[in-house]
């Protein structure tokens, strides 16, 4: 399987501006600039939409995870904080906070173990290898 | 810096359904589900946002770099592919396509040095320890 997006890009780093399409054409010439990336001028950046790669990639990894238990998920909501510092060389690591829903049957503790394993071993995880990864769950 | 997404999910494997947004809004509940994941239903996936930000940040550390090295970026066009293969664990690797308009003064032996070096440097290359990634560059 092959997925793909394009970025395109015209001119200097100040003024220049670029352009981010997905295959899925769900980003469609989304704008993004130096100022979009490291300031905080409109726009999407690298590090939000990696944030939402890891967020989606781990929710649907927990869904399937719990599937296999046999349990089917309630309501997750997942945010991805990934953090950039420039003196430590850039992205340093990424927080996972996750906001669960009880599932009849199954303890808070098995869900935990199901949800570190997902943390562990969802695809976009294990690309993410020169990262320190971490997950809080809340439970509703 | 800090930089997030969020991920809403309801919902079972088959016929749950996930929502992404991005900080920027950018995504603003993007539509994924399983089938858009690993077939083709309509919808993003993690693996296309991911390549969205691999795109997008090898392109604008090229321009960063160029600058640096005191030229002026023309037009630049970044392909990112993303490679799924379940059976070697995962995603095995990222193919980054670049179509770059020539610059004067700059010889192509020196803009495929700099483009390189960018392919290593860029901060979700770093993150990305765990691929592969290649770059090939076509010049208009």
């Amino acid at each position: 399987m092959k997925r793909s997006s394009k970025s395109n890009w015209s001119g200097d780093l100040a003024h220049g501006r670029g352009y981010l399409s997905t295959e899925s054409l769900t980003l469609n010439k989304a704008r993004y600039s130096f100022d979009s990336r490291f300031a905080e001028a409109e726009g999407t950046n690298p590090e939000e939409l990696l944030a939402a790669a890891h967020a989606g990639c781990f929710t649907i990894g927990l869904v399937f995870a719990l599937s296999q238990a046999k349990y089917v998920a309630g309501e997750l909501e997942t945010t991805a904080e990934v953090n950039v510092d420039m003196a430590k060389g850039g992205i340093t690591d990424i927080e996972l906070t996750l906001n669960a829903s009880m599932i009849e049957g199954l303890s808070q503790q098995a869900f935990t173990k199901i949800a570190m394993a997902t943390k562990e071993n969802c695809l976009i995880s294990k690309a993410l290898a020169g990262l320190k990864i971490s997950l809080v769950i809340n439970y509703n």
